[in-house]
């Protein structure tokens, strides 16, 4: 088998687009895609989303989304793992470019969060919870990382404030990123002070719900011109794994396995071991998930990836930079489509052209997307390819 | 690469499913699956559902249907494609398989519309459609295709009840199939004196929305082992292609064109011709859907598709039979299930076990799924392997 590559990458501004509809999104972000791609033709469409059919009112966004696009005909269809969707859609059209079925293969992520508002979302997000067991007794998904963050704390001795490093180190991030939904950078009191959500649980700990739109153009290496100019990505591992989506089945809720398996065996695919990864795209919808990120994936033991936040080990400049793009903290959490933003600011990265926030000589990325507390996680290794 | 097969089957009774949860129901037939199949392990689980976001306040389905089915860890999510999600989720099975990443999938079709009741079912179904052009109208996708059907009726001088040979054919067919909802024979003026749902199609034009779950167990045939029991049946056409939700913006609404691409790319790959087809499962969620997709794949000339109905064409002993276990009339139209059905219903006659509804060396299937009015289409060729 040939190499499978990433050869465009195109996004919108993360941010609450009142003004633009859900079509629209996925348009921009897909139409900048096959520029970047020089003009390759999809022959196929995966998009990720996680809540259309209740925040938008609109399911069959595959069809919808191609016909919009002009590429009416083509393969489409949506791959939803609540926000790991966009990360599983990027591993269909994976396998999809693999199979030789497909030759290039379009991912889109997308969502709109303000087609609805306030309680209309919270029920909305409340549907990637188990209904029967957590959502029904009024469980959010902030409400469980909020029990989660409480007894990580409490086994592992962590003191308040303990895990500020995260939004500290998403937010500096977030400056100098055109399409971040927050650019400025916060203080260690600005965390502090923050308002209480859900105890330990503060403002700064969660991720905002944003509209937005990624996409990738995926083919495989043989197929492209010889004068192709954008430099190659390549994916070089791929893999998925599930787990609960309530809580109380698992043995320790304190460790993420789906994050574990899926990343270790991508690494594995790709051949790479811990210390090969230059940066580390984690899911940060909560800072909590971040830290346990960290300790199953193997950068941190268990009980201290809070510290790699609190040191500056995950910082641009640290040991092992995460969130390098603003993260979901501060780019903003565009549901299905967060995944696919990781694979374009990863690739962003790879070629190079990360201007402010470039990781100097970054030739592998892990990248890695969640859905609820790890009840599903999809990690890719992307790595650059030298011509 | 070797043969892609399904080497197991399963699936529930179509019917109203009032005391059994979503979950339960996609547990019966992957269980049913797995059994049939030998025991074989799955790495990958592709669940095909259309609605449960909104009809069973459920999403992330992958995760869920594993962990409940006690494969915690494998791959897992969900494939969307309106009416076509049970035929997407094959295809995305078949793509795995076939890329040599997954050596064993599960694919899940599931939907439960006695979650919700009346206009909440109504709501959840128009979400399939052009939600900013179409639903927000007031158009449901069943005046959607009495809409398609007047016009198809008054281009085609097709009589008064000249499509009733698509329900008494589908009810003919259900009476021995101990899964379908409707086991009851209709006669011509059982259709005639109908009630009208939306004028020129009554209650027999409208497959019923049911609750149900079925699952196919795919692998490589060079992975089985050589004890191997079941009678083999190779995938060997897989295409999906697409078109604009709405109608408003088809050069010709009277032709499915994704029926026709998708039938034909699938045909291509398998290398078979029209005439090699031993019987054909439609999507006759709508009896105009049948008639339009009997034409566009090419079983008959355009405006003639009802004619194979009046003849007793589609018939079990016809020469082109269809629905051939009561199709989604009779069987039931389980929403996200009922391309999975159609695969199972498939597989069953190939491997010679249809029994009264047999069709008699039957060889060579094409099976096509399609959400909304073939705005999405899934087609497959299935082919018995003689060993």
């Amino acid at each position: 088998m040939t190499d499978v590559v990433i050869a465009g990458i195109g996004q919108t501004e993360v941010g609450e687009h009142w003004e633009i509809s859900l079509r629209d999104l996925a348009y921009k972000a897909l139409h900048s895609a096959l520029e970047d791609s020089g003009g390759l033709k999809p022959q196929a469409l995966f998009v990720g989303n996680m809540l259309a059919p209740n925040l938008s009112n609109q399911a069959h966004l595959g069809a919808l989304i191609a016909d919009y696009a002009g590429l009416t005909g083509i393969e489409a269809a949506t791959v939803e793992a609540a926000g790991a969707s966009g990360g599983a859609a990027l591993r269909q059209a994976y396998l999809a470019i693999a199979s030789g079925m497909v030759d290039v293969a379009l991912v889109v992520g997308v969502e709109k969060f303000t087609d609805k508002i306030g309680a209309e979302v919270e029920e909305a997000v409340s549907t990637i919870s188990d209904s029967d067991f957590e959502a029904v007794q009024g469980m959010t998904t902030t409400a469980q990382a909020a029990l989660l963050m409480k007894r990580y704390m409490h086994e592992n001795e962590v003191p308040a404030h303990g895990l500020a490093g995260f939004a500290l180190t998403a937010h500096a991030n977030g400056v100098a990123n055109k399409n971040a939904m927050f650019r400025k950078a916060i203080k260690p009191e600005t965390y502090s002070k923050a308002d209480m959500v859900s105890d330990p649980l503060n403002m700064f700990d969660v991720a905002p719900n944003a509209d937005g739109a990624a996409a990738l153009v995926l083919t495989r290496r043989s197929l492209l011109p010889s004068d192709f100019n954008n430099s190659l990505v390549k994916i070089s591992g791929s893999a998925a794994s599930s787990d609960t989506l309530a809580l109380h089945d698992r043995k320790d809720m304190l460790y993420f396995d789906t994050a574990q398996l899926s990343a270790g065996k991508a690494m594995k695919q790709a051949g790479v071991i811990l210390n090969q990864i230059d940066f580390f795209e984690y899911h940060d919808a909560f800072s909590i998930y971040a830290a346990l990120s960290l300790e199953a994936v193997g950068f941190a033991i268990k009980g201290k990836g809070w510290k790699l936040a609190e040191d500056g080990a995950i910082g641009l400049k640290g040991k092992i930079p995460c969130a390098t793009m603003g993260g979901m903290k501060a780019r903003g959490f565009p549901g299905g489509a967060a995944g696919v933003y990781q694979a374009v600011e990863a690739v962003t990265q790879l070629r190079g052209q990360a201007d402010a926030n470039q990781i100097a000589g970054a030739k592998t990325a892990l990248i890695q997307s969640l859905g609820g507390p790890a009840s599903t996680a999809v990690s890719h290794v992307l790595q650059r390819l030298d011509r």
